[in-house]
């Protein structure tokens, strides 16, 4: 009878909860979080068999203890998870960022670092919370694993191999290269898609241009109806590299004003042929490319 | 029997094609391009009864013609049109940009443009070309009419009407606003999603954050696989009101990154919270928000 007992139980961890139970590495399930609602919500849904407000009262009899709330909390709820720990029960998380993350682990966990190993599904819904919770998310989905200095090689393995039944691939890379690349790939993004709703939104216009907004414009922002919270703290605890980023894009941006300033065609056909050609090749795993309406 | 030709057969013209002939506006089809292979493909998909590479050839029998040609491109094809345009034809185009495109429309076509009525049907696909052509593109989505001096209402009617029955439908404005608010939701975010994908794609590593990427970036990107020409041809034609958007978005950028750079998480969770209130909030016609996967 194995116990999983989630601390931060929203789109992520509840889908966690449903897929390992179904993939058979944990028989029970308690959810833990500040809110009795989504507590209940979870109950109702099925994702936990008992649910918390209490960290302690959750790990107590767990065996294994998913770490799902946003990032700058971590260290905190790591560090009550150390408290009640059992020997020999494993701790894993789901964090957006890396270095800070491990750090914060590090710091928390203190001796019983040892019996904690990262993941990082890259797997997400539209809709946030536990209410959204599925089972299937992490299908044929990409599981980053980071491992570093002081982590135990079979605790890490045995992370690894449950996502790999619950039916997700893994990756194995350093926490700084995760870091630097999901950076590009995906914390980037999510700062541009907030950063064009918010610009739109607080013009007198709003209402007006956004009801014009065709499918190229909801794929676009799509990712700016994820979690502010969840976001703030990826880029508060992953900032060298956004910042970066963001640099080098808005550098990017400069020099496309300026072609269109300067009504250079060529400098703007040169830049998008070049996307175009790199965004047509790209295969993404699952998600097979289709003819998808989008906004002419 | 009703002949329509489509100047310029891409998804857009081919889709419409299909469309209206579908709903019965017309009988027979001759589709106009410079490729061969284009209007072989045209041909064996049936999008086209006809094809010739000549626009007066198209042009002389057609009841409707359509110019679906990139923006750039259109003044010189409506001056074709003219010297071969039967009386009481009609002549509409689907370009994305309205002032410049009714301004070519009145310079090529001369005393015939009040033969004319514009049309920007809101749609479109992730894969260009003929190929894709689809006749269902139009269901349900908007397609703005921008009746300007000298057009005859009821030719601005009977396009109108036609794209009613081909199952769009018509919201009015004037050209002036129509590029102000696609400049926003729709010109701007193809800029950006090009910018993003050309700068990851000039970096040594792109490939091993390309193959990362999720389907957050996916759709982020989604619009960046869009056609380099047409879109060059845009931001040309439109290019007032898309510098002027592109300038505040990179104000707003510029506000990001000081965010970020000085851990100001306040500020970062405001601008965040601000935007995801507003998408969430955003109903899509035909587009119904579900839960679609995401990257975390």
């Amino acid at each position: 009878m194995k116990k999983m007992a989630v601390i931060g139980c929203g789109l992520i961890g509840g889908s966690m909860a449903l897929a390992w139970k179904e993939a058979g590495i944990v028989d029970e399930v308690i959810a833990c979080g500040p809110h009795e609602s989504t507590l209940k919500i979870a109950k109702e849904k099925g994702v936990a068999d008992n649910t918390t407000t209490s960290v302690t009262e959750a790990v107590q009899d767990a065996d294994i203890v998913v770490v799902a709330v946003p990032v700058l909390a971590m260290e905190e709820v790591f560090t009550e998870i150390s408290k009640a720990l059992k020997p020999g029960a494993i701790v894993t998380d789901v964090g957006s960022t890396r270095k800070t993350v491990i750090a914060a682990a590090r710091k928390g966990l203190k001796e019983k670092f040892s019996q904690y190993a990262p993941g990082h599904p890259i797997a997400g819904g539209e809709l946030p919370g536990v209410a959204h919770a599925d089972g299937d998310l992490f299908k044929e989905k990409v599981v980053i694993s980071t491992p570093d200095d002081g982590m135990k090689p079979e605790v890490v393995e045995f992370i690894e191999e449950a996502w790999k039944k619950a039916g997700a691939k893994i990756k194995v890379m350093t926490p700084q290269v995760h870091d630097e690349i999901f950076a590009s790939v995906s914390h980037l993004p999510h700062v541009l898609a907030y950063a064009l709703v918010d610009m739109i939104a607080k013009e007198s216009s709003a209402q007006e241009k956004l009801t014009m907004a065709g499918a190229g414009f909801r794929d676009f922002t799509r990712i700016a109806a994820s979690s502010p919270v969840m976001w703030r703290d990826i880029c508060l605890t992953n900032r060298e590299a956004i910042s970066k980023e963001l640099r080098r894009y808005r550098h990017e941006l400069e020099e496309l004003q300026a072609a269109i300033d300067n009504s250079d065609g060529e400098k703007l056909e040169a830049c998008f042929e070049n996307a175009m050609k790199n965004r047509r090749g790209l295969v993404f795993p699952a998600n097979t490319p289709k003819q998808e309406k989008t906004n002419g």
